[in-house]
């Protein structure tokens, strides 16, 4: 029946046969169970905890369980239990999720368990719904556990065992120390196949992203695709910048010399693009960017259609583990649920998030400032005293400074976790992106309110450009090294250990092996990108060939990142996703910023003030113009963003189908 | 059965009883029927085609007819045709439509023909569905007429009376000669009832929204409500307006002193407020743009759900009659109907359409420079000879730049409609949008041409707000004049004629004589308050009654144009529609451009001059001070709309109700 052609799996699973938990329903019923996720206990936990989490996972979900199968893996003392599920849960789960799946007629439709029948691969678990699909399923059944009434879990002792009714089960395992760790097991097989397929191969372009998306899941897959995407668009830029740079510099000239002129033209003094080429760079650098974030928009679109992700209703799902309010009847699904009103949410967000993060600017500010009026003070006593302990003293505004934003980083994080929790959101989404939108603003303010002071109060142009260069140049190397050598090296390292454990260990301790580091997410690989993208469309027209450095760096990252993910991280849970959610929103406003940006550093740069003093228009005049020049930009980016619609025809018409379909569903159903 | 309670209807439905269609449909025979929409033909009309129309208007769906109820008259050779609807057509037609209905449980849902039953008030048309919708849908019948097959139509000799297969049977009617108008009618009854209510009651405030849906449709009443939340929301602005006036100018001041203060104030001699009481006044006119628009789109989506338009379902329905393209099959609904590509339209759209409407507001502006340039003209003529011929010369290019505005005026009139014609739109709302942009922008152009003008090229301050003082008043005193003087005149010496009629003449004639004026539909109408709330959010701060004047105009406004409706007009076909449309994202463009033009005019005004040279503040800072308060602005203002929710809570959970049964709906039906 099942179609797992992994040995190792295979042998897993006759081991495991024996103890999985006995199916009643028939259509469940099959040969082999696929070990899916892995509950890693503390090593102090009773078996009578063991066997009632056990039995609680296995219960029907009338009877407040989460129907899912478990094994004890070697004995009831082990500290793992391994979970798998059942075909019913699985479809129920799959409708309850909103995702779409092929139809008879090869349309990808809301997969609907009375109508299972018609929908391909029904009978096949490991063709209907893609591993992390599975997992992504467990995971959510776990995470739906709710204590039915008030109770006491068996095997611990004081209050902490203590479950209130509708209190969250898994939740309360972790507080209470029972459960460490809940992972999706790797399938070493299909891992190895993806690997040949992604970064062991011989091609440099284009990734195998249905078999990312199936293997990793949504937003894994949807930060692979955006990636690929982002690095084609670059070629265009390439071309241009190469094309630009040797009309310049003649055909003969090496790297060093345009790099030398790149550097004289930051100075103002080389023989660098006119005022009007300036103009033109920035205009096609405004163009480039909406017209990249209006095509991914149609892509993201399309790969949704294609990944069956385009009708979600996550709205209509049960709330994330986390949510909590007074139980109630939801009024749009009428289930009993926890509910809290969206009023306090509001308020909640509006009245102290928003306070508070900003306060957290300020901070950085108020940080900033101290640095300046410090090193401003310890420069003054040094010209006075000129000792050595003096000299010693310049450095320290700068340590006190890092320290300072390290610290004020670290608290940030923990407050701006505390703090979206406490905002109460219903769905995981939400939650993501409201608490990557926070994290967002800090990062970027606290790594960019530095260079818009100098561009800004100084209005030094020469050191901002220095800044910002010395700043991508840093970043690459240092990205390029944690993200491709030592990755390579432990990997070297990790592999050796490896192979021992694969001959001698008993197949649980392999599963338990695969507790790796925990996968770090995809929070530090996205800021990458959009600071390379706000990089690429403030300054490209400094340096023609930068977007030529980011798409050797992307093609790299690319294989950097998969290699990571792949083998040195412990297997992340990936939600099903339609889109890059709150980065989306991230790129388009940057691509505003910059286009504002670029109006301004155009009227700072030396060449515009020269051409100005030369032709003797007034600084007035020249402002007026670049404010002009700035809103008809902007008009022109909302047109062409208006203009070019968000999903291709197909898919419009796809999900038009769907909405007609369901209208006339509606109709028909009251008969 | 039928709830008309007018003496005169119920005359005239007695009188016509005898030869209405006979129905087959066993539900739809009826005591009584009413005529709903009057279809008027040419004198010269033979019999033979009156014969042929009604009994095509009578045929079933099946078979190509409209399904309707039809009347001829007095007799065979009359000119006119009544038409009804029997009560099957109109329940389906309201299911076509996505018309929502108060359910059994009280929730307004998409009517179902099928779960009729279960609907309040089905039994009843009168009560089911309103006048204005059993009308529209008479005319979106008879609009709905095809051809099955190329035919010729009897009576009509020449070429002109071949009907080509699909071909729309009324537009060729029309064409042809054969049909002169379509047109609802009155109930003279139901309009007395709420011409009482509305216009000739003593309240002055509040208009009976509820009655004016049912009685004139969707578009009409929510120009109303529009208009009646617009002037609701002048209260606060005008309160404030009182308020500033009297602490400004002490207690015992007249409105001529105001007046003068204002008038000083203009010249920039005045004590009028400072530099920061004009911050405040543009930060609060952008908040209450702001606040504005948000909260009316508040207000229409519970309008939207109240008048059951929440779910129209026009892109499913069939195309509008204008509508061309080759037959094919509609891949979403599956129906046989002509097809258009969307790219196509977008291609006519951006490469035809565009370059044709900029041109137009290129001749604007060539008409502009002409003006200019020929009054420079003939003042040096006159300055040189000083003639009475020369004097006289002085007045043409004013004369010349009339005319010419005016005829340009007339051509992209019809041009607009011809092109939007072309673009060959599917819904008629794209159509309408797409219509009232095209002239919406060439009126704002074409008014606001010479003030931008002056603003940004002269940059004189005073004649600008001068021009605009006088422009707003003359506007006024014009509208008010047309709008409610001369209809009251008009009224008295139409009732004196309409008297007569009612003793002797026949009951057909009485509806023949419906025949008023066509109804000029509401751009003219919407176009003034768009200048209204232009004016408003640029001006205010300099006369703070603005908003006093405003509400008392409006309030007027709301009597001229509700008596205009109901007495001096034939009453025009109203669709159901969910929202303004179109006029809302140009009140939004509107509010934004307000900014950006309070920040400029800020900057202009002499008190800001004024205070640079006293504080020596360098022109350049000032400015770039300016552009910081614009983008802080727009940004607080693009947050504010995007942190109040579109729809109120309670609108969102019943939409999302909606949402969910019809997915529950699709799941279950595919058994």
């Amino acid at each position: 029946m099942t179609l797992l052609g992994s040995k190792g799996v295979d042998q897993t699973q006759n081991l495991f046969q024996g103890s999985w938990t006995k199916v009643s329903c028939p259509c469940c019923v099959s040969d082999q169970v696929e070990p899916l996720v892995l509950i890693r206990l503390s090593e102090k936990v009773q078996p009578i905890t063991k066997r009632w989490l056990i039995s609680l996972i296995e219960t029907s979900e009338r009877h407040g369980g989460a129907a899912l199968l478990a094994h004890p893996g070697e004995d009831e003392c082990g500290d793992v239990i391994v979970v798998s599920a059942p075909r019913c849960t699985l479809l129920k789960a799959t409708e309850d999720l909103g995702l779409c799946k092929k139809y008879q007629d090869g349309d990808m439709i809301a997969f609907s368990y009375q109508d299972r029948d018609n929908f391909s691969n029904v009978d096949d678990m490991q063709e209907f719904l893609t591993l992390a699909e599975r997992q992504y399923i467990v995971k959510n059944e776990l995470d739906s556990l709710q204590a039915q009434k008030k109770q006491k879990i068996p095997g611990i002792g004081d209050a902490t065992g203590v479950l209130q009714a509708w209190e969250n089960v898994c939740q309360k395992l972790v507080k209470a120390g029972v459960i460490k760790d809940i992972f999706p097991l790797h399938d070493q097989q299909k891992l190895k196949e993806l690997g040949k397929k992604w970064y062991s191969g011989k091609q440099i372009w284009g990734q195998p992203l249905d078999e990312i998306h199936s293997y990793f899941g949504g937003t894994v897959a949807f930060y692979f695709s955006f990636l690929d995407f982002y690095t084609w668009s670059l070629v265009p830029c390439a071309f241009l910048g190469v094309f630009f740079t040797f009309l310049m510099s003649g055909v003969g000239s090496s790297v060093e010399v345009m790099e030398k002129q790149a550097n004289e033209r930051v100075m103002g003094d080389g023989d660098g693009p006119s005022v009007s080429g300036h103009m033109v760079q920035a205009v096609f650098s405004m163009l480039w960017s909406t017209l990249f974030m209006e095509f991914w928009k149609r892509r993201s679109s399309s790969l949704s259609y294609r990944w069956g992700t385009l009708q979600l209703s996550e709205g209509f799902a049960e709330p994330r583990p986390g949510f909590h309010g007074t139980q109630g009847i939801n009024p749009v699904t009428g289930r009993m649920e926890p509910l809290f009103p969206e009023w306090k949410r509001q308020l909640r967000v509006g009245l102290v998030s928003v306070p508070i993060v900003g306060l957290f600017m300020g901070l950085v500010v108020v940080g900033m400032t101290g640095f300046y009026y410090g090193e401003a003070l310890a420069k003054g006593f040094h010209q006075d005293s000129g000792s050595w302990f003096s000299k010693g003293l310049l450095y320290l505004p700068s340590v006190v400074h890092i320290v300072y934003t390290n610290m004020l980083g670290n608290v940030y994080s923990t407050v701006a976790m505390q703090l979206t929790e406490w905002e109460n959101h219903r769905e995981e989404s939400s939650f993501q992106n409201h608490h990557t939108t926070k994290v967002l603003l800090f990062t970027f303010f606290n790594n960019f309110a530095v260079l818009f002071h100098i561009a800004f109060y100084k209005q030094d142009l020469v050191l901002l450009r220095k800044r910002l260069a010395s700043l991508l140049i840093v970043t690459q190397l240092v990205n390029q090294c944690t993200e491709v050598l030592v990755p390579f090296i432990v990997d070297c390292f990790v592999k050796a250990t490896q192979k021992k454990q694969q001959e001698d260990d008993p197949e649980v301790d392999k599963l338990r092996a695969q507790n790796l580091p925990c996968f770090p997410g995809l929070f530090s690989e996205y800021i990458e990108l959009l600071v390379q993208f706000g990089y690429l469309s403030l300054f490209s027209c400094v340096y023609p060939l930068t977007a030529v450095f980011l798409l050797i760096n992307n093609v790299m990252e690319i294989r950097g990142d998969s290699y990571k993910i792949c083998k040195l991280f412990r297997k992340p849970f990936s939600a099903p996703v339609s889109d890059i959610g709150v980065w989306q929103t991230a790129f388009e406003v940057l691509s505003f910023v910059s286009v504002m940006s670029n109006c301004w550093l155009l009227l700072l740069s030396p060449r515009v003030q020269e051409f100005c003093l030369e032709g003797g228009i007034s600084s007035t005049n020249i402002l007026l113009f670049a404010i002009l020049v700035e809103h008809v930009l902007i008009l022109v980016k909302m047109i062409l963003a208006f203009m070019i619609p968000d999903e291709p025809d197909w898919v419009r018409i796809k999900r038009e189908q769907m909405e007609f379909y369901s209208m006339q569903a509606l109709g028909q159903q009251k008969l």
